[in-house]
């Protein structure tokens, strides 16, 4: 089971591939799992949008076409500093869900409060102790750099920690999984 | 000339398809324009968003590989009623954007007061003053419909009577194109 976390971004697109290894499906939420890869798309500020979007979109369809991962978590904000980022948020976000639609994805979207419970157990836990909670569970020696390669793992771990484990009946928390499944 | 112009939305994706037969380059600004075909594409709102993406993106580039514009004019919104809505349509502008960027389209985007200038002559036009100069410079019986539509055509007539007709120094009123040329 090897999931693609992504953070969607004009500017920078984070994203992580985390693998489940467990051969138990009684061990703790969390246990088996272990990060692949993870890193970020740039993409140059002076060039015209339409040209960031289809690099955004090429290099999400590339990691999947090299990776084939099983599913697609992508963060999911409701708003940005101001309309016109909100705006070019939801372009970024509208690439990357049209590549794991393309390549038949099922496809889950995670508010950051969501991603921040799962990880840290609190919708409100800090960006600091997700990091330290992801390092733990993924039992890495730092968290992921840069920052946004980082939130692009935590999603990836979000899916893993809710709807995937609970799937397999071995949710500690009980409670429905709470990831929004599109698809 | 073919110009592609194109009013996107998540639920309805508006797209008029409009050529430019002038023969002289020294007629009237709008003199020899042709509406080719417009319409609209609608997505189910109980549809997965990234299936729905996914549409409107195929949807536009069946469009252009059936056509083969040389131009995509696209309507440039800043804001929408929410910001969940603002979110929702940056995903719609973003797919419309990729389709054209790999097409290897130059894109134009224009905002809702550029258009309306360009058509009516103020910025501040209602839409019926809109869609009745819209009527009179393509030489309808009727304006566009749906309205979704007559907003894709509206784009498409804009960068006619801006960006291309000043290109070929033909542009009455004067002044720098007012088209923000993204590639």
């Amino acid at each position: 089971m090897l999931v693609l976390g992504i953070d969607p971004g004009t500017a920078v697109t984070g994203y992580g591939l985390v693998r489940d290894d467990r051969t138990s499906r009684n061990g703790p939420a969390g246990m088996g799992m272990r990060l692949v890869e993870c890193g970020v798309i740039r993409t140059r500020p002076r060039d015209p949008l339409s040209r960031r979007l289809h690099e955004i979109h090429q290099g999400i369809a590339e990691l999947i076409a090299r990776h084939h991962p099983d599913h697609l978590a992508v963060e999911d904000v409701f708003y940005a500093r101001n309309v016109r980022t909100t705006l070019a948020l939801g372009h970024a976000r509208g690439v990357v869900l049209l590549a794991g639609e393309t390549a038949g994805l099922p496809i889950h979207e995670f508010p950051p409060a969501e991603v921040k419970k799962a990880i840290a157990g609190t919708g409100t836990a800090t960006k600091e102790q997700v990091q330290f909670m992801l390092t733990r569970l993924l039992r890495l020696q730092a968290a992921p750099e840069p920052a946004d390669a980082s939130d692009g793992v935590a999603a990836a771990v979000t899916f893993m920690l809710t709807a995937h484990v609970a799937a397999f009946g071995t949710h500690r928390n009980g409670g429905v999984p709470a990831a929004r499944r599109f698809k």
